[in-house]
């Protein structure tokens, strides 16, 4: 193939060319020092200066308040699913999760499996999960240690469009799929996490934005890679870091950056969403969005056809168009379109006049 | 620098020139796909295919018989120390160690931190850790549910010559600094484990060679991530693995068995390390050995000078000439050449020459 696929994988998924490309040329051979990135050592000053570096361009994009601690983690949210309750919940205090999907569901049942009790404070299972829930519907248990919600469920394609008050209850967050895609208040949060492979960059790490105090008095009898206090003081140079992956993230951030920070990435993704939704709704039925208009997500824009044939004749043309991750999760079938910060627009306006296209075909 | 470092780092280490800079072609475009490899799914065909070629390369190098699994997992040998207890130690089953140094002790007290029964089978605190117990004084726990040991002490520079007969006891080794090194007979142990930032690519993932009787009837009620059953189900895709590790672990192995497999590598690291022993045995005392000779690491070869000021003075003159990672560990002091499979003779034999220099000029 000549040239870049339209990349709409939900994850891993697209990074920047400009991101590759500086990657490929400094894959060799980093900074003049004659070995490659991957190969030096997380204790000399090269790397200890690529993680501070990758924190302080975290919390200036996203405007991290000073008190929270920025850690590199390994093992994806799937691992956090098991921190946060082992870490934040004592004897009689209860997590509070907002079930939103998969996601979610994963993280409070890896809670209960665990043996913690949990207590989930709202529930958009009635819509088949293609809504979240309203804020004032969400009810924090007394005992509750933190609320957690996901921010973005992947699969379903909802987004919280705004965040619960949580007042003294910590909220934890699961924006693993929609991280910098647009501005975020972090001092409403006590904890935001995030798996790198979707905004982020390659995956291998994930980003843990902790609270201070959230980081006092924890259990020390727990697994020591799973305790949040050992990587935060040890600046999540415990053990050997994801070297490359903290590096590839250092390079998107910066790509961020350049490219006029949050605030611009979510002028065009909105953008980009909206010209996959509108031709959605402006197809009269012949594409059906999956979730509600209202909690329709900026980041995994799901929809169907009025039949799984159809639907798999349309990813089979899309293929042969050089689109890329168009099927939707096999949990739920359907299709869906990831399209996250390094989708280009380029790759959203081709795919809506795709859309127009076979639809004008099949109609 | 217009050329190579001379690169000794313990880890995160050398990697081999070539596997760089096939890395480095395809780092924007991965087989004429469109896309990098770090932006595909881990459910596409490419990257099913890579897991599988991954899983038979190392089978291939290493000799595997049928009947073990083999895992990518993610966080490092130090993940390991507790997973192991975690999912082999049920109530009543004891965890034998032999203490070698500071990567066994971290294995043990993880073991100890999460309430297990653990049992020192043999330990070589009396000679400072510079030798390997001698294998007819190893007492294994009879109601031992492993033996554990740690192949290679990357701190001390001592590695086991030969593996302890552990009859119906499953041995369990942490070879993360030595594996394929030389060859092994896998069929004396039950378990292999290795981080991948010594000989077998960057850091990120971490390799588990598990005989499959190991595999039955394990805990379910630990978290989810550390469980070997949910990844040997899943073949190493219960989540989002760590990609770009497994993809750069896959050119090193071909790197390998291009270069003439495990039996070419321990030749080569046999010429090697002489390099370098010899110039500290026919120093006439210049250089101290730390290692006993008959326990003698072939990957991390310690040694010491008169007085820390001189090996402070052989530390920088040895930057200056483009050596990089000779300081020993922080805990222990003194000097360290790590020769990993990457590390060229050429490198080993200027370091030689670098050494008889400068006890020329410093006697």
């Amino acid at each position: 193939m000549d040239k870049r696929a339209y990349n709409f994988n939900a994850g891993p998924a697209a990074l920047p060319l400009a991101v590759l490309e500086r990657a490929q040329q400094e894959l060799v051979e980093y900074k003049g020092i004659g070995m490659s990135i991957m190969e030096i050592s997380h204790r000399s000053k090269e790397y200890e200066a690529l993680n501070t570096e990758t924190q302080e361009l975290l919390k200036e994009l996203m405007g991290i308040p000073d008190g929270y601690q920025i850690l590199f983690l390994q093992g994806g949210a799937s691992s956090q699913f098991a921190m946060i309750p082992m870490n934040f919940l004592k004897p009689g205090r209860v997590g509070s999760y907002v079930h939103t999907g998969a996601w979610a569901e994963k993280a409070y049942k890896e809670a209960k499996l665990l043996g913690h009790e949990v207590h989930i404070a709202a529930t958009s299972e009635a819509h088949d999960f293609m809504q979240i829930p309203e804020l004032n519907e969400i009810e924090i248990h007394p005992d509750s240690a933190y609320l957690h919600i996901t921010s973005n469920e992947t699969i379903g394609g909802t987004q919280f469009q705004e965040y619960p008050n949580t007042g003294n209850v910590p909220l934890i967050a699961d924006m693993s799929s929609d991280i910098l895609c647009r501005p975020v208040d972090v001092s409403k949060f006590a904890m935001i996490y995030a798996g790198a492979q979707k905004n982020l960059g390659p995956s291998g790490v994930t980003i843990a934005i902790i609270r201070e105090d959230l980081l006092q008095d924890l259990p020390k009898n727990i697994p020591t890679m799973l305790r949040y206090e050992i990587h935060s003081t040890n600046n999540s140079l415990y053990n050997t870091p994801p070297v490359y992956s903290v590096y590839m993230v250092n390079l998107v951030l910066k790509w961020i950056k350049e490219n006029g920070g949050v605030e611009a990435m979510e002028q065009t993704n909105r953008a980009k969403a909206k010209l996959i939704y509108d031709a959605i709704d402006e197809s009269k039925g012949f594409y059906i969005g999956c979730a509600a208009p209202a909690s329709r997500s900026l980041m995994n824009l799901t929809f169907r056809l009025a039949s799984e044939e159809l639907e798999k004749s349309f990813i089979k043309q899309a293929e042969a168009a050089g689109f890329v991750g168009l099927k939707g999760h096999r949990s739920v079938g359907g299709l869906r379109a990831s399209a996250y910060n390094a989708v280009p627009m380029e790759a959203c306006e081709a795919l809506a006049n795709f859309m127009r296209d076979f639809q004008q075909k099949n109609s």
